[in-house]
């Protein structure tokens, strides 16, 4: 019998209450890179010890820092003049001992790593040139070794959590948070980028919402070789401005959008947001993992949020990452049931314990009008239950990214 | 006339919810050491730029990587076998123009701050042999020229924003936040280390209420030279359990409180938290900036919280850290008027203004029975006007380290 | 009028001397690597000053550390594990400050560095993967800013000599010396590689003659993936053999040539010489700048030698570099005259004087018998004023990669 | 029997040929630090090594890189910007295999070698604040496999022989050797230091002698807080020369000697050789082991030279150090025979046998008129066999220090 908890939660309502303060910084935000790349890292170990061995060994790739660059962007095209150096760290899992050749052989960690990095970088920042534009380092040392030995020991068991720790979630986004999570992600879409080759990838979005009225503050990088003079730059502001004010319109229905982009241009004085390869990392702007993001996608400093950084740490046991990631895939399901307003999940571990024996489950809902706790209590607990039942099953969406970590 | 706004908040008060969460990483974990040290190179910049130039110039060194060495630690005293690596970076003004003289010259960036993290460590962990078991590594770069030219411009005056962004801040702590918070404290404090020097500086102390019961889990490194055998091992742990019983009893009045320490330990299998150096960083255990405690010196998942990493940030016009440094001492002095329960403070700021005026300052008051919000409405917002007046005040106290960063 | 001395030299020619010994490090060795990278760095850095300022700005690249990386090789194909690093270190004219504007403005020092570097080490490795097999850093500092300046006062006039420094150089090559190079030349040659597509580039050369007998030792690294197991690596050894005998043939008519090839090769205890990438830099051999072949491609112990390191400093005013190179195109020219059967050339420079006039220029010959040195003074001494005065030429050459470095 | 052969040499004795030049970069020197740091480092590994197992374990440490700091001297006390990187890298035996415990350990070569690098620093630069002025990173990695074999195999034996390789010799020192040799060792004298605190370590000397004339010119680092103004450096100056000029009538007795130090001085300008280590590492100049003195100390182009690096190099095996050092000092031994004039000794080794069985050990003499090969050939072969009987002594001489190695 697993410890869940379901309780009623007396609370105003996010979207009642009188202000909202949500962030997002997009996927070439140099925070982001770091999330993006100790992610890449971590689900390239996976693949190869999975080839080597059938089960993944023991890692932890959370810790990458980006030092930024120096770049002279410039209209029709500038250059970068000193690269962006992103060092790899954390640990992982680099020899083994074949007990019965008595011999210690060593995994292409630095390899893996390192071809990950640069695979990530090229296809999230379209217009950097890996070759001469970043170097990447790499750091990542033998993690203790019981820590392997446990690994081994627990193939194809539930893997024993290896902390105490705990992660939060909640569901639904308001709607401040789905239109600073879906303005990122639409202008960073495949489709945006077609149309629009001139925006880069360092896309910050900051929504505010102040009772009915979302002040939606964008700082968009755009790249210079697609743009030829002030003129054309304020033709792609304008663009992106109609993209949004559209997205704003279905999603925000009933709210008054103000949208700023790149609010700190002054076009008298030619200062405008111009970069050379689409990420303000070019420039001096520095970056590393678990600064960014929460596993929703978004910074929500009035909601409850872990400080935990999910990305590129370990799916297998590493309880910091896959309870949060699971605290909200229960919350979404139960905030699905009829006559739940709001949810959200709390999961606590306990260090040596099978990970899908939390030490406790709280699930808090705000409910509609006219609904009871003692109503939805049982289907809430069989969707955490079944939840942690498959709880292998999130551990396989990580690896194949079918879930983000930031 | 600033934007100060204070309303009362209709929320059930910190200490009659359910449950709370509440972790504090102590000086000695990788995470805080990232945080110790950045803040130390910032301090020691400002000091270098006070002197030469009677100001102090542009810089964010709020990058720190801890990058785990290798240990053997064992009764008596073990060895460290593989240094931890630390790598300096952000960004700080590294050369200025001499404009009469036509040359540039550079500043001792580099020297001053590899100095002053070492300096730091030094203070912070009384086992490790600086000279050996760590490599300071420096990747500082300058910063971009604009902004330089902006802090030279401001000299004397109310500097302006760098960045659209906010800080948030509460008081008082709540029982079981004041408990963690203090037991870490009274842990690393000179008296406690001079009692019982086999207790490292690496103490992380997480709290969980439940109701009346709150449970204290203790993670301490002990250092192996002080311990002879598991016997001695254990007689410090009962110390340490000693320490912070009576402590308990003096912060958690009414509450039941259990104490676990180092629960991980196993000691008919040896199992026991040995260090050489005090810190967990010595055997694999990787820190960065930001990932820790918060600048009240907690993780509060259930409390507002802002992901902003101040440790390292200028304290000039970096409103990521005077903002929620600004809004913590806010709340602090607010939540001593007669009347009020809780205040929460959150600070907006607008690029380009002058710090002093925000764009917004929301207070909300969770009041004592028969209190208004309209009697408390006036001294509320004459302390929040004391302190934007004195905002220069905050910038000196965080450059003498009189308040915390984390 | 110029130092330039002509003497006989009463010493036995080299062929009649009883012993030599002769090196060459093929273009795959880690001390080649780095020296090959150096002078593909000073290159780029040449063009991209030349194309930015028409002038070559200060440099010196000579100093490039190759850490080696961790390879399993096996027949059919194995892997690398941990990558090859290598540090691009020297000065270079980073910035330059633009008088009118009151600007500094930054070179495209570092990214320029790091792309010359990968371009070399693919066009040199054929079966390299540098994406992944390589890590290449960069801490190219800036050089001091007088001899920026002294660049800029140079342009379009004979450069200065850096420092007090000499060069060597004699000719012609002596029958082992021609075979040593040589052999290192055909192994690596396009053709071979296509014939022999096993065959790495990490070719050692070491000649010694005793008498009238050669021992030829190469150690040659085998490129695993083309190679199926004992047998097909034995064929490759043979056909390598072949290759070597042939060409001993011509170089080496009238004397006896042994060949020996990957000596410590133990075919019953499975000990070959397979690489991955065809070079010992994956496997733990680290290399540095100027630690192998001088500028005439040969390790010489008993003939004259320059310490210096030519590859990676600049060809503007670096007498180190110029002058070893100038010392062997003169003997060169020299010792095609007639009745001249060995010449050795000696340039000493003196800093600050412009480099076409030497403190001296020595000058030694041995005669064939029935010549008098009296006779060719004067043809010496024509020659040597010759390239004197296009020393501007000979940095050309250089610049184009007409003359090697190693 | 070993293969040792004596033959005479008909030449020209050193003293009577036309020409010398002879440099010597002093302890302070960038390249010498490198060799200097690298052999610290392989001296504290060995020392290590027999501590923990009685026997030394394999590493090559021979590769160190000084990526030059910046610097701003001045009259009275300036101060260093950027710390000096120092780069260790090469191989060491860094984990064995307790084959009982089946159990992998870790050896602590990156603190030792670290605090080797920084110990040494300490010692030869006396004005350096290592804490400070100096960045010293480690990327010593692990040796393959098979050697680490082959030392335990070795315990107590006659090592065997790394590598087909060989060292050269030769005594006695010509009086320019002689002279630049001393000039440096004098003036890095602990008694010249207390006399002239202001004379920096980086000493380098270049002799060259041109018949009976001997110019010798000298750079020697100042350092700058022991210096008020241009009369005080001028006045240093004349010391060294005085030192210098006593030091040449002892030595040089019959030659012109010219002495010249600093002549890059240009005193109407300013322009003075002023350092505040001591070092000019500390503004922008690099070096790296093996570019500077070969074993006897110096660097002579027209004397038989070596090109192995041996500094770092392991003194168990590594036939590139050990046969450099024997060939010195078997040379020295056999010079000192009634009727040798000048000997030369070169040691080729045969990789994989023992290295007191040299492929051939070849000594050549010029000797004294009246004396006949066949009188000394005994003799000589005595002195060579004594010190192969007796190799083992030569390790123990490199491991305490009693022999150099640059």
């Amino acid at each position: 019998m697993r410890n869940i908890i379901v309780k009623e939660l007396k609370d105003v309502p996010i979207e009642e209450k009188p202000i909202e303060i949500v962030e997002r910084k997009g996927l070439g935000h140099p925070d982001s890179l770091a999330d993006g790349i100790a992610e890449a890292v971590s689900k390239a170990l996976c693949k190869m010890y999975m080839e080597k061995f059938g089960t993944i060994l023991h890692h932890n790739t959370d810790q990458v820092e980006v030092v930024g660059g120096h770049a002279y962007p410039k209209f029709g095209g500038g250059e970068m003049v000193n690269p962006i150096y992103i060092l790899l760290s954390g640990r992982a899992t680099m020899q083994i001992l074949d007990k019965e050749k008595n011999e210690i052989i060593k995994l292409p960690v630095g390899t893996v790593a390192v071809k990950a990095a640069k695979e990530y970088l090229r296809k999230v920042l379209r217009n950097i040139d890996v070759d001469k534009d970043v170097i990447i380092d790499c750091r990542i040392g033998q993690g203790s070794v019981d820590l392997v030995d446990v690994f081994e020991r627990q193939k194809n068991k539930i893997p024993l959590a290896n902390d105490t720790s705990f992660g939060v979630g909640y569901a639904p986004l308001s709607i401040t948070e789905k239109l600073v999570l879906e303005t990122e992600r639409l202008l960073n879409s495949e489709e945006t980028k077609k149309e629009i080759p001139a925006l880069g990838e360092d896309i910050k979005v900051m929504g505010l919402r102040n009772g009915k009225k979302i002040s939606l503050t964008i700082a968009a990088a755009i790249i210079d070789k697609y743009v030829r003079d002030i003129d054309e730059y304020k033709k792609v502001i304008e663009k992106i401005r109609e993209k949004v004010e559209k997205l704003a319109e279905e999603i925000a229905k009933g709210y008054e959008v103000e949208i700023f982009i790149n609010t700190a241009d002054d076009y008298d004085r030619g200062v405008v947001y111009l970069t050379v390869t689409g990420t303000s990392a070019e420039m001096g702007d520095d970056g590393s993992v678990g600064r960014g993001n929460r596993v929703n996608g978004l910074i929500t400093p009035f909601r409850p949020m872990s400080m935990e950084a999910a990305s590129g740490k370990n799916p297998v046991n590493h309880v910091g990452k896959i309870y949060n990631i699971l605290a909200n895939l229960i919350a979404n399901d139960i905030s699905k049931l009829e006559g739940v307003k709001e949810c959200y999940v709390r999961i606590l571990s306990q260090i040596g314990k099978p990970i899908n024996e939390p030490k406790a489950l709280d699930i808090e809902l705000i409910l509609e009008e006219g609904y009871k706790i003692e109503d939805i209590e049982k289907k809430a607990k069989e969707i955490a239950n079944k939840w942690l039942d498959n709880i292998l099953e999130v551990q396989k969406m990580i690896i194949e990214g079918k879930v983000n970590t930031f």
